[in-house]
């Protein structure tokens, strides 16, 4: 901060001493110190910082309720707290990811912030810690390691259960739609890569769906533990310095300010000293976005060419693809969708790791936890969204190629092994590709079967099992 | 097999020739290749192999029944099968994981082995595929793209059923009853490997516990996907060559003979095109072996030393520890736990990768998604049990060290806080450390508390909540 | 862009039709596109977004040369690049790493906002491709597909070479002078966490400095394939449209300016279609991270205490460590560093599947290992900078605990094997713990040797090995 | 060993008490409480036991050359050690990976049967720890702490000198010959999966041979440090109870007979404490799977169809593909490839976690690193092998298609863009596309170009650069 003049700076005061700080900032002298001592980069989740101050504020009001703190002091912190919820205080949140393994500077800042704000609110200066104390009113029944978890929990199931999911479920949305519009094209199943057998493009698109669903549901199943919030545990879970009615009344509040079944946690020790739950938030998003980038790779590969690749499916043109090659149009949604899913899975191997290291009482990766799994929702989420809407839902069947792909294919020999025998249809459609005859060509040819026998039994529709409305 | 004389080998015949096999073997002219065409190596694991047989002795049932097959070939297959679930065939299955990606090797060599087998016992030479042929009768109503992910479900669920899951639940109780028994042990509590307020021993393993319990309901969530089957959905899953009674009446067979619940797949193109089932499985896999290495962890560090580490718990003395240090003794099962818990993640790192690159309508990672999920299901639950068994059971805590650690601890100064503020009471822990003098001295010279208020205040015992029977 | 009255907007056009642009902003039809298209979040890196500017303006200045671009443009060119590379323009690319795979919308960007800078720098409106063209005059002899990748070599390299590497040297620095200063310093050796023979702690310091100096050595040997670049590669490694000069004078530009030595690529396939060069890199600094974990691991355990831990160093005490417990200092920067080093653990395994995921001419993973390999070098560099400053050069040993440790220790023992064997020495050490006596006793009571004979076989300054000044 | 008769049993002794050990096993009691106390599983590699047998021979011949072991004894030791060496006493080293994190069960294990072979060879009984003791004599100047990790880098540097690289230079030598041999077939470039600009199937296959050479290199240079060996460091490094001269002596004698250049290492104490070489190696082997992967995946994706996919290269039918779709041949050998590139991959990262994980003085994760290096380098090579054998060998291009497919793009109209300008060139390949008309009848009609000026242009022989002999 050299550079500044003095009176643009006031003096903030914590444990090991004083500290200058800008005069327009409402942090104190712990967030200061922070702010010099840890590296600067990835922010501190906005996310996270909102939840703690919907804690605090929860907290002020439950603790006025208890006796523990005045009533006014009790208002004032709310009102602040209020503010924090909203939006309004993110510039006075300034610290990174890395600080402390257990988020503390970014607990102090929250309570630095909202006492000083509380003193503004009063018409006081901030700084003094009267008439609100960070620690003493602020933090009152409360420590880092319970306030920061029960954060990373709120935060996190919001990101899901507002972002992730629905998000998830829009895109099944939109290839069920398409699995139930294409459910009368028949097209070439492949398998290795290899022509196979027939399928309709409805049912390729049905189990795209199916897959997404299935991780949603997983999704679903990974919220659950996400409730538990060890509010109550102060520092090593024990709920020394807590009130023992205090667990109960705030994650009531929080419950019922954010609509979440919120409730205290079973064991309160496990919460603070792990991360489990998170991890396998992560894990379940991890399964999504090995789904996706199943759906998204065989999208752009059905819609690869226009010429020279499998063209069968053709995505919506939203960009000139090359700078040099005019013309050109690339599957780019899907391309960022894979990328995402990569960075999702890279992202959730951190998460597993940091949730493996914690130590006795405490996980100190907890910032790091709480950066990935936010991270890992936000990209999932967005590149979901734009991968509905600028991919699937303009995506249109080239019905002419995937003709031609059929009946091209000597895979239809397949039908004919329950009548011939597995050895003699290989036979036959070993005969075909080497002479570059028909399969009906070599039957005859073969003597395995008239022409009029051949056309019974193979019949691509009939291939693909039965279809709606048969 | 060079080297082998002519009477220790016959002839066996495929689409592309036929083939030498030792004579003594029962596989057929697609395993031969598949010996001499991929790497031997990793093994084929014999659950999957068991769980095919398994299936083609139900299929054969049900192929009877519904006419599609004659019934005393199917009775040959039957009991050529049962044979196979019972191990009696493992050494005809010399297949490594190392084969085409949808284990169609395996699948051939199940075939085959059966249908020769079967000759066997109908009194018949192996190699003539009559009366029993490998396709047309053994592989009826199937193909490898159904019968080998059908057979990973049946091999994984039993593993967790039968192994992981039990194995866990052992731990898990073994810890609990350390937590009732140590429940009046009090001991500093560590956060961020710094002394911090006391806990008690049997809070710790509480802690343990809840994670080890919770990481088992995930592992049951896990299993309820792999009670879908995708039978009957043969090449591509549209069920092309089965008939459509198939599916239900084979699985119903399967669940009445193992006893868990298997399903019909209620998508079967998911269920061949990609494995998030097993993903899921595995990443829960994860999860517990993060919890796990916490654990171990934990353990380790809270018995090191003896003289110059922390010393609070005494692991059993299992062997000598070093080769060159008399009398050391190491925490080995930790090791072996912990390094079986990293062997698990990095599996799981790569069934999630394989688990993300199917393409349309297979994936063909399939023998390395089954190989990688059943060694992490055997690795974890071989070593959980070991390490319950020889580090958990006879683990001592040193008591004496236990109330050492606590009555030096300046973190006791947390309990002044809420009556002296947290300004004041820094000031005290400070004052402390430097002269090195207690907090209770500390309190008298800073003039803050007389030494009777101080004794009523800081009360380890009350500081680490009520305890049972409080 | 709703919202914006008409005269803030400018229209651009692009070969898909018309779109709208800010006025205040120098990009064009495809950035705006981009923005629209794509979703926002992780940003293109600046670093990327200046060596392509870098290579913008020596490809004018070298076009011009070889007759194929108007000095007079060239020369605008030049000048408006120079702006890029001086960070001038940053506002103008807006763009986020979730875009096509090939960095195409940023290679667009990059040529509409120096085409139109160009324009302004000539006196005229932007937005009329006139007198400077994106692409037939800024892009000219290049495409996407050499130039971001050359953009990846040359901000890694640099990111390296003046970030990570100097970093990594100055921690080393600082290690190898307290292995200097503290070579005197006997204190107990640890191994499986349990006390074994002494060893100095100059000696431990010296192999943290040792791994930090093999992963530097590592680093400048994984630069090496970074001076390759494929520029004059154009579309897919060809150099279609390319002068066949172009790449030879063009890198040679970016070598003299940068002083880096740039050479062209032996392959411009392999780096066109791969990023394995990258890879490499990133590998690389796995394994500085994977040492840096293990240093900042060590260094909180011997500090681990006060009172309860190891206790044998002690690190600065920067901030205040505890909401809730006053007077708590914590390893706050061996925690940062430990986050650090996970989350570029996890980011490398992300840039490695990307490395794998290439099809045919082109990886389109390409803003993704850009910004992963990036950000593994700002958080790597930024984190081990602090480290060093804020956690090793105020390191302190505390010699009094240090020693208490060595005389406690009953793995002195080692010392007598080789006089008296391993069994009869591990009988004395097992003798000594069971009694509480010291091993010098228990040698008496066993009748091993005299108390003299002891003293003159056990010295643990003499265990240590050979000490400077011997 | 409950149901043996005593007969078959003999009594062995170690620092715990007695031990019965089957009586035709070399073994003694500390192996066999660790067949006893660890989980069985994945085997010790057995070119680790060979390597350790290795050093233990070197060592008896330098202990008596120092005059600490008597000649006689030490000749037995290494008869014996030799007989391990040669792979004859394999039988009697039954541990697993799953013991003890430094190897130390191993190392006795070694140290156990080396004597009690070496009184056979004396014509005593084994069990006596006489004429040879195992601690005093075989392990003389050593401990499992400096042994183990030698052994780790003697087998690994020889897995990848006489394995890893001389396969992936056969693979390169095969690619690079067909890079010679189809040089002069033009075929259409794909970026994005999408048609591009022509580029020559050699031109394909040199950047494929680029990537296994760089990869190679890369491999060169991890090999490095796996020559310094951390003998003579005995329990921590500092080289207790072992004679100065004793790691310079073993580790020439052990460069001699393996040809090897082993040297002393440079800082002893992080090579018992970390094994970052390893971690390089294991990285190196990465990059190299990742470069594979993409071959491989380019491979199949090119072959595929044969009638529906790209199908412009055709792999070899080394099997029949499917148990239901008579005829078809599948890559088989490239799904092999990548399935063992994400193994590779997987057991990476499990490397470099285990890397992360040392403490102090020893690095306790020594058996899984090994196992899991050791199967890299043995699934790599042989993968490679196979792939090259059963893929690349027998590879043919489809000239009809490739032709077929370079004259069915519209992305010649690249050729265009310096001639006409980057908008009017996507303007023509616009109207071509949504017209379906050629480029050629698209410019006359746009009035462009006339279709001889057209003909000039668009030349795709001249669109790939110079070729060979230009």
């Amino acid at each position: 901060m050299s550079g500044r003049s003095d009176d643009m700076m006031r003096v903030e005061v914590d444990s090991l001493g004083t500290v200058q700080v800008p005069r327009d900032r409402l942090w104190g002298a712990q967030t200061q110190r922070a702010l010099e001592n840890f590296p600067q980069g990835e922010g501190m989740p906005v996310p996270i910082v909102r939840a703690m101050c919907r804690i605090k504020g929860a907290a002020a009001r439950v603790n006025a309720r208890l006796g523990l703190v005045p009533q006014a002091v009790a208002t004032l912190v709310d009102r602040a707290a209020r503010g924090g919820v909203g939006g309004h205080l993110d510039e006075h949140f300034p610290l990174s990811i890395w600080q402390s393994g257990s988020g503390t500077q970014t607990n102090m800042n929250v309570n630095e912030v909202l006492a000083n704000r509380a003193a503004q609110l009063a018409g006081e200066e901030p700084g003094r810690k009267t008439p609100v104390h960070p620690n003493d009113h602020v933090n009152r029944c409360q420590s880092t390691n319970d306030v920061f978890p029960a954060a990373m929990h709120m935060a996190t199931a919001d990101a899901l259960a507002s972002g992730v999911i629905p998000t998830a479920e829009a895109l099944s949305a939109e290839l069920a739609a398409r699995a139930e519009a294409w459910s009368g094209i028949v097209k070439i199943g492949r398998t290795h890569l290899m022509d196979a057998v027939p399928i309709t493009l409805g049912q390729e698109f049905s189990g795209y769906a199916a897959q997404v669903d299935a991780a949603t549901e997983g999704l679903r199943r990974a919220l659950t533990p996400l409730w538990e919030l060890p509010l109550g545990g102060t520092a090593v879970g024990t709920g020394l310095n807590a009130h023992p009615e205090f667990a109960r009344l705030v994650i009531d509040e929080l419950a019922r300010e954010t609509g979440y079944p919120f409730i205290p946690a079973r064991n309160r020790f496990a919460l603070i000293a792990a991360h489990d739950a998170l991890g396998g938030v992560s894990a379940a998003m991890r399964t999504l976005a090995c789904a996706l980038n199943k759906i998204a790779n065989d999208i752009r590969w059905l819609a690869s060419g226009p010429a020279c690749g499998i063209g069968e499916l053709r995505l919506p043109a939203n960009e000139p693809g090359s700078s040099i090659m005019p013309g050109k149009v690339n599957p780019s949604q899907c391309e960022v969708l894979c990328m995402a899913c990569m960075q999702v899975v890279g992202l959730d191997a951190v998460v597993a790791a940091a949730c493996a290291q914690g130590n006795f009482e405490l996980n100190v990766c907890k910032p790091l936890i709480a950066f990935d799994v936010l991270t890992q929702c936000r990209i999932l989420a967005e590149s979901t969204a734009s991968f509905t809407a600028r991919a699937v839902v303009g995506l249109e069947p080239d019905e002419g190629r995937i003709a031609a792909h059929v009946s091209r294919s000597l895979m239809l020999v397949t039908a004919l092994a329950p009548v011939v025998g597995y050895d003699v249809a290989a036979r036959v459609a070993k005969f075909a590709q080497e002479r570059h005859v028909s399969l009906r060509e070599a039957c005859v040819a073969l003597d395995v079967l008239s022409g009029e026998e051949f056309d019974a039994i193979v019949r691509p529709l009939d291939m693909v099992g039965p279809l709606p409305g048969d």
